[in-house]
């Protein structure tokens, strides 16, 4: 039965996929008037052909505690929104200077360096004012405001954005494993811990299950950014969309410099085994979401 | 009397600054940790020596529409952060290309485009951050959630950035009046709006109510744009604590080159009278928002 449940969680996860893209495009900002060039660029990028890992992450978590209603939808569109946003700046020449991702020109190549600049701050901004809305359609305005707290903690200085600039602020500069560390759990697991986090408190989860989601994210995301550094070096370009070798190239840090390949392979796996352990525990149908953890522990690109 | 009620005006607006001053400096991010560079980029920028004019606006209206309590604080350092945010990423060589503001070398100067470029993703995420914190310290979370809804609109692509990505996309070309109106009236306005506004509402004020300040915002922001403007041409460098005939360096279309100075001064001032107006219609003690109001327009610097 191991393969027939598999082939159940790629069709569940397309399907669960297609439809975070359904609800992102419900908030997507209308290509009119004045500003139609800077809605186009944010829609270029929101729409480049994502995994939407976060968000369905998100409604998983949701689904396991409970969650009814529909204000989980502006949630899921808003962190879909804060990520691209970290992608378009990530790219921009200043930073890692990438002329495209997923195969494809980034905004900075498309929209010229101003525009993607300000196209990356109106999607941060516009994931506010989406999030936002849930306001309007919720019982639980204490979830929202909550939910929206974690949001804002995990996506700035104490999260992605501040594991991005301690990345930054090293740029070719060697890591030490406690540095390699800060930045893998910023820059990559906070969004994750944001996505389980929000799905459960949204859904009216205690604290501390709110506290398990965390914990799983954290996890998981440094689990995500190891396989990343792996497939840096054993995957083709043509699968992952993106050339392959960079960090070699720009003398950065990784784990597979750090530790090895072998040894990173096994840490992502142990990290896998210890988040799914946690979902185990949880008292929650979390059959789709271990299924999701090592789909993304084995993934190829 | 009229000399001593500007007196008067002067030590309360020095006052009120000083108030918003020590309200932003509650809520900085702490320079410690690894992120404590990413930190010092974001307060270097915040501390450097603006006029505090939004929150100081922000506070005036919410004291003449009835506010009591302290929720109002986080949304003045919010304001306060959003604004820097747009200052440090209008500075940046893709865009403005400034080397100094208000005589200090601007972010990128300091810290290197990149670290400038997240110092200020990381403002405009922190100001949410900061406003979110009002849920925790007010009766009326329904108040706080209705002006983070208006900070949202008029910062994004229906606010002040967007009118900033649609001033970048035709820089250099010449622009017609409603493309300049439209320009000024979201990259300078709508945060002025949304302090009046945002004051108004966390004071409990009627939807009414708050309508007229932000026609009174809408007004004072476009007389502060054609103030500017008309200061570019007549100005000193060492007032401005920025280089003058930068406009006509740039070709830059403005409402001097479009009105001629005559015409400029004489609608900024109307313009500042029609809100004058509107403050007198609205049955509420703005003596000082009067003042706050001619003197903007009235500035040299």
């Amino acid at each position: 039965m191991k393969m027939g449940a598999s082939v159940n969680f790629k069709d569940e996860l397309a399907r669960r996929t297609a439809r975070a893209e359904e609800i992102l495009k419900q908030y997507l900002p209308p290509e009119e008037g004045f500003a139609a060039q800077a809605a186009r660029a944010m829609n270029y990028s929101l729409q480049a052909g994502g995994k939407r890992l976060r968000p369905v992450m998100m409604e998983e978590a949701w689904r396991m505690y409970g969650g009814t209603g529909r204000e989980i939808e502006p949630f899921m569109a808003g962190m879909e929104m804060i990520h691209t946003h970290s992608l378009i700046h990530d790219d921009l020449p200043a930073l890692d200077n990438d002329d495209t991702r997923r195969g494809k020109p980034t905004s900075h190549v498309v929209f010229g360096e101003a525009m993607a600049i300000l196209a990356g701050d109106m999607l941060l901004n516009h994931a506010y004012e989406t999030m936002l809305k849930a306001f309007c359609m919720t019982e639980h305005p204490d979830r929202a405001a909550r939910a929206l707290c974690v949001m804002a903690e995990k996506t700035g200085i104490r999260g992605m954005l501040g594991g991005q600039s301690v990345d930054v602020e090293n740029d070719g500069t060697p890591l030490d494993r406690d540095l390699l560390n800060y930045i893998y759990e910023n820059k990559t697991s906070a969004l994750i811990e944001a996505s389980l986090m929000t799905g459960a408190l949204l859904a009216g989860a205690e604290q501390a299950a709110v506290e398990v989601m965390e914990a799983c994210g954290r996890r998981i995301g440094l689990a995500f950014q190891i396989v990343d550094d792996i497939l840096d070096v054993t995957g083709e370009t043509a699968a992952l969309g993106k050339p392959v070798h960079s960090d070699e190239k720009n003398h950065k840090t990784t784990y597979v410099t750090l530790y090895g390949l072998d040894r990173s392979r096994k840490k992502a796996e142990e990290l896998t085994e210890e988040a799914i352990g946690m979902l185990e525990q949880s008292g929650t149908d979390c059959a789709f979401m271990k299924e999701l953890f090592r789909a993304l522990s084995a993934r190829t690109r």
